[in-house]
């Protein structure tokens, strides 16, 4: 595997070099954190349908466990169990807005994932970058378990466990762990665990900081290994569970699923769960006991146990719902980790929105009102009061708001807006609106997938390393 | 499914206009012989290993089930659960004799299929043409289940159930379901049913023909249809063990396997079964209730069940051995089915060569001595002595030879010696004679292979295509 060691040092070398203005040694989390026999245990699988136009293109890279969508070239990169999604990738010709400045594409959107080292991440695209429209490229950097990597490309940087950089284009930036960024673009910063951080151009500004004695508790790095906390810890207990989704090549469904929506062969569906109309269960999502509503979706790496979701809920890439009840259109952020009590199962009202990264671990019976927008960590009635704010008095707010440790500055009503636009996209996108004719999304096209799986070198020197692959319609 | 369709008509008309002299049409046999709905059914797979030089190709095709070893392309071609092995492969550089000419490969040899379909065939390389020693071509050509293609090119030709093409080009050639041909180069001509015919330039010339009705129980083709017969019975009964193997992407040996032996994770080993020292069991073979002693090897399609095999055995492609006993050193050839008695096996002495395409079916019980050579059809001790001769009394023949159905001509001596250096060759290439250092061969190398699987687009006009796909080092 002499090949595999010298990638992953060729990583850390790149990437050390963009960081060097902060004296950063990626190579102390990177090197152990995941044992580099895991590197070539495991298959990685792609997906064909009619609906994705394909372009796959993989090179000197080892590839384990990572699943593939869409236009997609790797070269010189460590993904390990990473969701590489390019399902709403932007054609040739298209249009591309940005402020005032319209684009049109010269080429198809293409991701490309260069001399990086991705760390059970999700990646997709949809990206919002202006400067790069045809090509959503990650290089020289490196992301670490369960982060999220949303809409924007990145260069020369780091994210620690569970954070996920949304809509944000980085470039040589340290991003710590479970922190949130949407801010647009950064330059060359560092980011503390557990920030979180909304910004949007000359409209508003979110922050928060988790106290960090709590954060700890969840996620908690230290060098060379994986991280440790109540996440990890959740996650590995149903790792056996996700085995058999993984070692079956025609996995037949273990529920009956409306025709209107799609159950992924690499999501584990355990009983009793129902499944409604334009409901979406993507790839690596654990649904155990729970019912989903019409147009309910259920992201990649999510959780949805001992549940009841009415409808339209999104459940985000990473989210874990545990005894919990949502209103219709109740939205769950990134990586958020809601659990009530066993007895006692939290509620959430209509339309209320959990932001992404928010801890809900209760202590006490909690009932969340309806229309909210929630954030932080809240374990009973009392720090609730402290991380919400209903979204009719957020809309009015036009001065400096403080609540808790979140301080608020600019549109309340564009905060919401942008929001809401945006839940309403996912939502339209996940094919949560089809009525059988219009407004197909990834419920309804994400059927009739057929997978590829392919394996690294078993042995020799290029034990671990991928062959080179082309694949094209 | 319309451009799977396509395709199909595409082969037949180009295959036709090939055999235009015969006014031949391969549709007849094509057609309705693999219902469309199957060549989607199932995925394709290739090896990965650091010891076979890899470069895939596959365009515009269907290869469901197919499987892959080696450099091969594949181009507007139908592979239906054939085996497309490229263990053999010259490099460049490689020289290559033929007769006194001694030619040097200009580039790494390639299998490559054009224009063909092929059904449940296995493609052998190690080609031994002359004219074409860096491209191994089958072009313009059908092939139905079980036929064998083995170590030269074919173009313009129909294969019927069964056939075995062994080291004989063909150009525009019609052979009939289980003749068997090894005779170098053939051009347009018609080969009846059950023909055994093996020719050595300038040296020996064996013809032997089964009679037609005893043939028809075994094997019988009827247009449209798959063949029927007691070879397809006996292969549909044990279909269903073959599904788990093709289901489970990673799977554990059941049995304990030396060191020095491979077992393919796509074969069947039922339980009691032994395997011995530098046993080498391909995929697709089944064995059930078996002892495999040092040194013997299980082809692709093979079938070894209820039977004792002292070592240094030779089941090639397609050959069945229910109820036998064979002896050190007994060759079994391509798609021979010899079947002794639940209360009396079969026995083989040392050294004895089944011809390719020998039925022993017993209605009696036999014992076969050693040192022989067996062909034809053969169900009770009389019939033995019209199909077998010593191989000492043929090895001092000279003059043409009449036994029973069989004629000879030229030297025994050549006969013999050919056959048993490639028997030799075999064991040699198999791995059989390794002795933990020296003399590695498919056995030891076969181990540690990563398997990758591709499929078809799964709904749309492609139905059934598979992407474009090209995989190097």
């Amino acid at each position: 595997m002499q090949q595999l060691e010298n990638l992953l040092e060729r990583i850390i070398r790149r990437l050390n070099i963009n960081l060097r203005g902060f004296d950063f040694d990626s190579g102390l989390f990177l090197r152990g954190c995941v044992p580099l026999p895991q590197l070539f245990k495991f298959y990685a699988f792609y997906a064909v349908t009619t609906r994705h136009p394909i372009h796959f293109h993989f090179s000197n890279s080892n590839l384990a466990g990572s699943y593939f969508l869409g236009k997609c070239k790797v070269d010189n990169a460590i993904l390990y169990k990473s969701d590489i999604r390019g399902d709403e990738l932007k054609s040739k010709g298209d249009a591309f807005q940005h402020r005032s400045s319209n684009l049109t594409l010269d080429q198809d959107e293409l991701i490309w994932i260069t001399d990086s080292f991705l760390i059970k991440t999700l990646v997709h695209n949809n990206s919002h970058d202006p400067e790069n429209p045809e090509i959503y490229h990650i290089k020289n950097s490196a992301a670490c378990h369960y982060a999220n990597i949303h809409g924007a490309p990145i260069e020369g940087s780091f994210l620690g466990a569970f954070a996920t950089v949304d809509l944000t284009a980085l470039h040589g930036c340290v991003v710590g762990p479970y922190a949130y960024l949407q801010v647009g673009e950064l330059w060359h910063q560092k980011v503390e665990e557990g920030r979180i951080w909304i910004n949007q151009y000359n409209s508003f500004d979110f922050r928060y900081t988790f106290p960090e004695e709590t954060l700890k508790r969840y996620v908690c790095l230290e060098p060379g290994k994986p991280p440790r906390g109540i996440f990890m810890d959740f996650i590995d207990d149903r790792k056996k569970d996700f085995r058999k989704v993984f070692d079956v090549v025609n996995m037949e469904p273990t529920i009956s699923i409306p025709q209107t929506s799609s159950v992924s062969r690499y999501g584990v569906i355990k009983p009793e769960t129902q499944v409604g109309e334009n409901v979406l269960i993507a790839q690596r999502a654990y649904i155990e006991n729970s019912v989903l509503g019409k147009g309910a979706n259920a992201q990649e790496n999510c959780f949805i146990i001992n549940s009841w979701l009415q409808g339209n809920n999104v459940t985000a890439h990473g989210a874990k719902l545990i005894d919990a009840q949502l209103s219709e259109n109740v939205f769950v952020g990134f990586n958020s980790f809601i659990r009530g009590l066993p007895e006692s199962a939290l509620t959430v009202g209509k339309g209320t929105i959990i932001m992404p990264h928010t801890i809900i671990d209760l202590n006490e019976p909690l009932s969340i009102p309806a229309e909210q927008l929630v954030w932080g960590y809240i374990s009973n009635p009392e720090e609730l009061k402290l991380q919400s704010i209903p979204l009719k008095q957020l809309e009015i707010t036009t001065s400096p708001l403080k609540i808790g440790d979140m301080e608020f500055r600019g549109s309340g009503a564009r905060f919401v807006a942008t929001f809401q636009n945006r839940i309403n996209h996912i939502l339209e996108a996940n094919g949560a609106y089809f009525d059988g004719a219009k407004n197909r999304g990834h419920a309804q096209n994400g059927q009739n997938v057929s997978y590829n799986i392919i394996q690294a070198y078993p042995i020799g020197p290029q034990q671990g390393i991928f062959p080179t692959i082309d694949i094209q319609p």
